[in-house]
This record gives structure tokens, C-alpha cells and sequence, in this order.
């Protein structure tokens, strides 16, 4: 098991991840629902959610859809370990996040928001 | 690899974290550095420090002294699991909280804020 990433959740975003199965955030910079995989393919099929002591934090435990979840084609958000003071990017990107958000040459819009 | 808790940083949590490998948290609710373990001698020895993607949450490997990170009693802050639409605690309690947090039986502060 590995920690993918984390993200935002409302209660709406909660409610239909539980009644889909499927991962559903709350995009802040957007202001709606994120369905994780809608611009990537890479939906998350949830097996399990948890909830912490005090209430606050929502555990998905998930099977990553392509075995990326994070926006720059890596398996993990968590590629960057701290080495003699320092952020090093450690994990390999397994696909160039430019195959996997493309879309129509005209369209620009929304690059600046990958969310996966 | 369990997922054990999720707690708040400020620089200077993380600094010293790097810098003793020992986990420590900044407590909101006391206003102040929490070093894990401090009341319940549960420590956690640091084995990687990691970093997501948006530079926002760090991820902390560590060994759980005791095997216990929630001030419940149990492994993990998470131990409840949603089942049929309801939270339902899934997890036992390995030890009784008031066992890890016995102090003076005259000294009742802190009681509302344990934080392991």
C-alpha cells in the first residue's frame, strides 16, 4: 500500500464517492466537485473509507486506475523526499502528463488546473 | 505500511523533525509544538520525510513506539469504517487511554486535550 495524495472532500463530494465507489474531491481552485479521473482517465475505484478520531480526515482506500494518480504522471503525489536538507524528486514519472491531459490543439483552457 | 494519523506542521515542526528524527507536530489547539509522544511516551522515530506534489502536505514514514498512534488507545487514528451509511469502529483498542495518560491523580488539566 502506498499514500497516493491527498485532497479536499464536502460532504457532497463524500456522499457520492460512497454511493459510486468512485473517488469524488472538492476542488477548491475550481469551486465544484472533482471527480477524480474525469480529465486523466485515471479514476480511483474505492474499497474502503475511514474516518479519523476526531472526525476531520476521510482515508480512500483505492485501486488507481492506470497507476498514476498524481497530475504530473507519477504514481504518487509524494515523489519529493527531503535528502540532506533538500526536496528530491525521487519517484519516476511513468507517463508524460502532456499524453495524458491531451486534448484539442485549440483547447488551452484549464492547463494551468490540472487536478488529475 | 498503515496509515497512522494526520496532524498539523508549521516550519518549525518539520525542522525539528528533520532535525532530531522525531516526529513533531504544531498543535493548534494548544498553540504550540507538539513533540509526539511527549505525554504518552508513543514516539515516532522518523525513517523519511516526503513532500506532495503542490508542496502542501508532508508525508512522515516513521515506527510507531508502542504501536500506538491514536490517544484512544489504538494503532491507528483511523479505526472506523464506513458500513452502510454509518462509522463504525473497526479497530481495537490495544491499550486503555487511561493507562497511557495516567499522571497525578491530582492533575486533571489537559484531560480535554490529549493529543498522544
Amino acid at each position: 500500500m502506498r499514500i497516493l495524495m491527498v485532497a479536499w472532500m464536502n460532504r457532497e463530494a463524500l456522499a457520492e464517492t460512497a454511493a459510486t465507489g468512485r473517488a469524488v474531491y472538492f476542488s477548491r481552485s475550481r469551486g465544484r466537485l472533482w471527480r477524480k479521473g474525469e480529465e486523466s482517465g485515471h479514476f480511483q475505484r474505492v474499497r474502503e473509507i475511514r474516518l479519523d478520531c476526531d472526525g476531520d480526515v476521510v482515508l480512500l482506500e483505492v485501486e488507481q486506475q492506470g497507476g498514476i494518480a498524481c497530475h504530473t504522471g507519477r504514481h504518487s503525489c509524494f515523489f519529493s523526499r527531503l535528502v540532506d536538507g533538500r526536496w528530491v524528486a525521487v519517484d519516476p514519472v511513468l507517463r508524460d502528463p502532456e499524453a495524458i491531459y491531451r486534448k484539442d490543439a485549440n483547447d488551452v483552457s484549464g492547463k494551468e488546473d490540472r487536478n488529475g
